[in-house]
């Protein structure tokens, strides 16, 4: 039997390649696919049998799409240091105690946060994932799941490629295609040189992507310099790292032109963070020149101890503020362009455009519904000369406006409420598990006085 | 017959001069004031037969100040221009055609906002402003009413001073103390020389503050130096107008270290915009080295149609963003400090510390409560190695986390909702009002077109 249901409100953006909008528009969804966009009264029409659920003051829109996070639960402990002390006196000591029931908490909570502000895909680098797998099992989010992984003796308290082929064996393309494995590696310099060709090799052998940090702070290019004799990307493209199915690179702060147009030219994709680019005090990147270049930029709000929330209206709204910054050219970075960065761009990015990120007919039906109703949507111009929703949604909402989301058809959040988790528990395991992992961190940092901030090698 | 209450949360942040933590803090709140600040049991003790509003998972905290923004309907429809062209362009336009009906329905949304976002001081600089006072009024929230005055031939579009001095007459410390009324002025530029000495007459007339913009853009250094051969503070500082009982400047983002000291000497007060400062591309100010000069720096939102929200969270955020971003110092403007400019420090740079700012005995009873069992505050650690709240309050939470508003003891937004006015009638008036406005400005340009990008004088 087919299920079927007409999502309807008083606006859809449909985040086609025109940015079409439809008042009253209305989506036809059956076995989890959108199967027909039009105005109501048209679909219902046309399928008299088929229920209608309308949503009052509400804007239908693609769920958003997270192009780069960790889950974890270091919210705010972890402050005020630039990325690589950060790394080592906060984050790696973290890597070395963490559990997975630890893991599967941080996962829970952060997926949770995510569908709640109305992001349906999340591109999740962390631990122990055959938890992460189970969280976005319940919860219903699409996930990318990208394990965290060091393959070098002096990282040798990550997740392992051994670990990651197990993952991948495990969790590809599984939960009726709503979780997909990619190759993961912290950094470049968190694996040796059999580590990095294994890596390639693992992402060539399972056609998947390969996902890792580069370029994100200053200092980086530098070390690129004394170790390859070259910058970040060529270095990566020379080691065949852009010779797997689809490369997606975190941050790519400190990329010169002649770098933007070799990823360009070799169709590696990058996730834009401003959030944790202006927190770490990492940098601007140069997200109008890769974009100029032709280059798939997504967003996405990295960690919760770097952001520290996972709002990605709020990551539009930064993107937006800091394009213009950058040149000091307040007609940069269009809002058209940040929602399509956060939509079909960032599906894009991670090879999933035919899949998700604009509501067409045969695409999965990733939706999501924000509220209008609110002052600071007031006023609301639907069409005509005024029309203003783009710009509301990219700088005035934020994920709490959302009222519903919607994964393969299923409804995850209704009225602001998740559906498919126990919220309260979600946050209870966490105060629960919490104090163990910071206890057993103090005793290694005790015990290991501060640790090196330089690299090894 | 005293009314009193005695409310408590989970955690009271004082924003006292030592940044006090009180863990299960209450607050005795006797007709309008703080009568006691102290742990829950004790306070219960002492005053058995007051009543008791316990919130639980929530932070009390002082309610935020708002120390610049504009209320408006313009949100969404002027966008992508840099600040003097879009004030030409949209801004201006709309000056010459708003009716009093439709400020004071402007006011009505934005104080709304305001205190559903847990900023219970605005200051506002706006037209018409009896009925932004009777919004105030009818809201609750307390008010610095700042006309927006133009005192010229070629900006005669604006209030006068004339209905400025009329506002102070008939509304300055009025509604219990709640409204305040300043004297406004656009600019320097939007008034004669006559009028700029009248306007500092006024101030020191009715011993009361002066608002008004300065060195936004880059562009009006050279326009200062062009008409008076100095630098815009030392400008201001000779006409007069930090003779004033209190001057405080919007933005300040073009200031140099000399005018930094000069007005640090002058006790000149900023108001500084992050999000506006980004969004109109007008640059980066230099709020660490004001700080450091014991400069009375608060933080505000700017207008609806320059940001697009009145989310005092939100802007805190940015600013501790924009701060890090600026030298790339992951270290500077730590959260304590945004949270200061945000309370205490923006209450002291309108003049009001000594009533509003902080929980501190004697002190009006302006006080929020911030939810924390949500996702984007958990884990959350009230005392110890990992105390956490000051930084996820600036750098997690939104204003829509804000559970409770009290001004003056008066509880004006509770579980969320708005008490003290109709907030679907609010948004129904604008959407009654805003075709006709838009259709007069429509009507203006094209009779007027375009209108020059230059100066007058």
């Amino acid at each position: 039997m087919t299920r079927s249901l007409i999502l309807a409100a008083d606006t859809l953006l449909t985040m086609d390649e025109n940015n079409h909008v439809l008042p009253d528009g209305a989506v036809l969804v059956e076995d989890g696919r959108i199967a027909a966009v039009s105005a109501l009264a048209a679909l219902r029409a046309a399928h008299p049998a088929v229920a209608v659920k309308k949503l009052d003051d509400a804007v239908l829109m693609p769920g958003l799409v997270n192009a780069h996070a960790h889950s974890g639960f270091l919210r705010g402990t972890a402050e005020h240091l630039p990325v690589w002390d950060w790394l080592t006196l906060h984050i790696n000591p973290m890597h070395r105690v963490l559990q997975p029931h630890e893991a599967e908490a941080a996962s829970r909570l952060c997926y949770a946060e995510s569908v709640l502000g109305g992001t349906t895909t999340v591109v999740d680098m962390w631990r122990f994932m055959e938890g992460s797998a189970r969280a976005a099992e319940a919860i219903g989010n699409r996930l990318i799941a990208v394990p965290y992984v060091g393959e070098h003796p002096d990282y040798d308290y990550f997740d392992t490629l051994d670990m990651n082929e197990a993952m991948i064996e495990g969790w590809h393309r599984k939960a009726g295609g709503r979780i997909n494995v990619w190759v993961g590696l912290e950094h470049l310099f968190y694996a040796d040189e059999a580590g990095q060709r294994r890596a390639i090799d693992l992402a060539r052998k399972y056609e998947t992507g390969f996902h890792t940090h580069c370029s994100e702070a200053e200092i980086e290019i530098a070390e690129f310099e004394r170790r390859y004799g070259k910058r970040p990307m060529f270095a990566l493209d020379d080691l065949g790292f852009f010779e797997t199915p689809r490369a997606m690179i975190a941050h790519a702060v400190w990329l010169d032109r002649d770098e933007i147009e070799l990823i360009s030219k070799r169709r590696v994709s990058v996730a834009h963070n401003p959030v944790s680019n202006m927190k770490l005090a990492s940098g601007i990147a140069l997200v109008a020149e890769m974009l100029k270049a032709g280059v798939s930029v997504g967003i996405g709000t990295d960690g919760e101890k770097e952001n520290n929330n996972f709002d990605m209206f709020e990551e539009m709204k930064v993107a937006s503020l800091l394009g213009k910054l950058k040149d000091l050219d307040a007609a940069a970075m269009d809002s058209w362009q940040v929602l399509r960065m956060a939509t079909i761009l960032g599906a894009k990015a991670i090879g999933l455009d035919h899949e998700i990120g604009s509501i067409e007919v045969g695409k999965r039906a990733d939706i999501i519904a924000v509220r209008t109703d609110t002052p600071r949507m007031t006023p609301v111009f639907r069409d005509g000369p005024y029309f203003n929703l783009h710009h509301n949604l990219v700088h005035a909402v934020r994920g709490s406006d959302v009222s519903l989301t919607m994964v393969d058809g299923e409804i995850l959040v209704e009225h602001g409420v998740l559906r498919t988790d126990d919220l309260r528990e979600i946050i209870a395991e966490i105060h629960r598990v919490a104090p163990g992992l910071f206890a057993r961190r103090a005793a290694f940092l005790a015990e290991n006085s501060g640790g090196s901030l330089q690299w090894t090698q």
